[in-house]
């Protein structure tokens, strides 16, 4: 993709490469959610473990996750920032994931944070680095699963 | 900073800010540790809100920090890996924050993951987003602050 300047989009090419990602998780294909996965990314997310190395540990949790989740699942993206240079970039935003689980009931969904971080690589813009959660209440010591955006 | 090649170093350059702020932080120096902040940088913290937008906001929370916890302050980092490109560039590590809460038991702390990506403004690496979180436990709903790397 280019701009009316001939330059490269850059910004352009990580957003549609976040919007191919959400759809194929709400087609549950797993290969298509993880082929710009780099080998060696590593993951913080939302639940333990502390982090995961490599992109086939993480794609295993998503396996999982699609076992335990029954029926559609909804994914909603809102204030996407894109910062990308021509060799690195990251994006950031507010993700809504929503789902019934099996054997439970279906809900409304809870707010996530999302950074992902990439590289390009043979050309590739390559996920090296993605960081998802919750904050937590401090006295509580239980997640803020409902602020809103 | 040069490598032996010419070519500047930013990953040297971005390690080298990252020391600072930690020294900073356990110097409890607020003006230092957010000399580097972007004004707009969007932070998602280890606690609520789901996002502070600005560095004003950001170091007011900081301001409250250190009201809460007294004497020494300990931080380590581990496990740093840094992702340089020319204007753009990004780092997760590993780290423990460990300290006395006022009126409360000193620990040996949590380790929290924290990701800070950076844009080149004018010549300087500035922190435009950052990212610190805990996992939480799907099934008990509270933050697992005993995982150890």
């Amino acid at each position: 993709m280019e701009t009316a300047t001939g330059k490269i989009d850059e910004e352009g090419m990580i957003r549609r490469l976040t919007e191919e990602w959400v759809d194929a998780l709400r087609a549950r294909d797993l290969d298509r959610m993880m082929k710009n996965y780099s080998p060696d990314v590593t993951v913080f997310d939302i639940s333990p473990p502390l982090q995961y190395v490599g992109a086939e540990a993480y794609r295993r949790k998503w396996e999982q996750m699609f076992k335990s989740i029954e029926g559609p699942i909804g994914y909603e993206v809102r204030e996407m920032t894109v910062t990308a240079g021509d060799e690195v970039a990251f994006c950031h935003c507010l993700n809504r994931i929503s789902g019934k689980m099996k054997g439970g009931k279906g809900n409304d969904g809870a707010w996530i944070r999302v950074t992902v971080c990439f590289r390009k690589v043979d050309g590739r813009w390559m996920v090296t680095h993605e960081h998802a959660s919750v904050p937590f209440d401090g006295k509580s010591g239980k997640a803020s699963l409902d602020l809103k955006p």
